[in-house]
């Protein structure tokens, strides 16, 4: 879907909320009754529109050595090279959502083998939460949303030309920790200008 | 805060968007261009109101061979016993919301000793992430959301009168855990009825 390809510009600010999305009226901006910081409430109905991080999910597709990586075919940063991943939706678990964002930018399926990193983007305002992930076949290919699909080895890995921070960052460590033949699930992040 | 306080009933829920909440226009439900389900999409800006699963954070806090239960003060479930968590905010990374939420909820702090496990619950759009954490003192107390705030040995824990099936759930595989001497991360899922 759209809204996957642009976590890091458009979806992940906290927007300004003018008006009540239930019953239209001007929203006040206030700290309601036992919260401790201002949220935007709404004077007629009550309602309270809490704005919280949105989970980006996706996974490191692995081919034997080689691990596959996405073109980005849409904004922003179209031309450059990623991982499959984008915003979980409602009604789906992370692994669900994972699986659907790989086959959604990759036109193929994998299995998923365990998480691998999470990572804290609070500028954006947006938990990544990436796994291993094997590919089942090779039958990927170019979907609306990459314009290339493409296994790369270690030393091939267009470094220059990946999409966001995150992207190298998971991409480094997961070499590092292959080299040293042990995985292990932890909790980053990343900062603003890294 | 309150919100964290009704992770099950009212938050987690996908809710009726009728109006934008940026111009106050009447919403339609549509599936915007370059995506694949409907969503409320505002005709006269444009906007498009996602939504998406909310994160729960908090920790399991130890002291030696005890841990830290809070009794809620609050609805729903007021009078059972929960571990401390709630809602990521915006602004935050999931170490520092689990902080807060202990915070808030037994008025002392912790150090987070490692991820314990997350759970899908997909029937209210939650992922749940709780720490196991190490208690700085003994100096916790009542707060406005928790009426007692109290240390338990595993055969004391008060299994009838716990809040929630994930604080169940996340108390058991704790101790089994512990009596193998061995942590490791896992991602699980909560159904509903469980």
């Amino acid at each position: 879907m759209n809204e996957s390809s642009e976590p890091f510009i458009l979806q992940g600010q906290a927007m300004d909320i003018n008006y009540c999305c239930r019953c239209a009226a001007r929203m006040e901006h206030r700290i309601p009754g036992g919260d401790d910081q201002p949220r935007p409430v709404c004077p007629v109905c009550g309602f309270i529109h809490y704005q919280n991080p949105k989970m980006v999910v996706g996974c490191i597709p692995e081919w034997g050595e080689q691990i596959l990586l996405c073109r980005r075919n849409i904004e922003p940063r179209s031309g450059k090279w990623t991982l499959p991943a984008g915003y979980l939706e409602n009604g789906e678990t992370v692994q669900q959502g994972a699986l659907r964002e790989t086959e959604e930018e990759t036109g193929t399926s994998v299995n998923l083998i365990e998480p691998f990193v999470m990572y804290n983007i609070v500028f954006v305002n947006q938990i990544y939460l990436l796994f291993r992930a094997s590919l089942k076949d090779t039958r990927f290919h170019p979907t609306p949303e990459s314009s290339e699909v493409e296994l790369f080895t270690e030393k091939d890995i267009p470094w220059g030309l990946l999409a966001f921070p995150v992207i190298e960052q998971t991409l480094s460590r997961y070499f590092r920790d292959r080299t040293k033949e042990t995985f292990s699930f932890r909790i980053d992040e990343i900062k603003k200008g890294n």
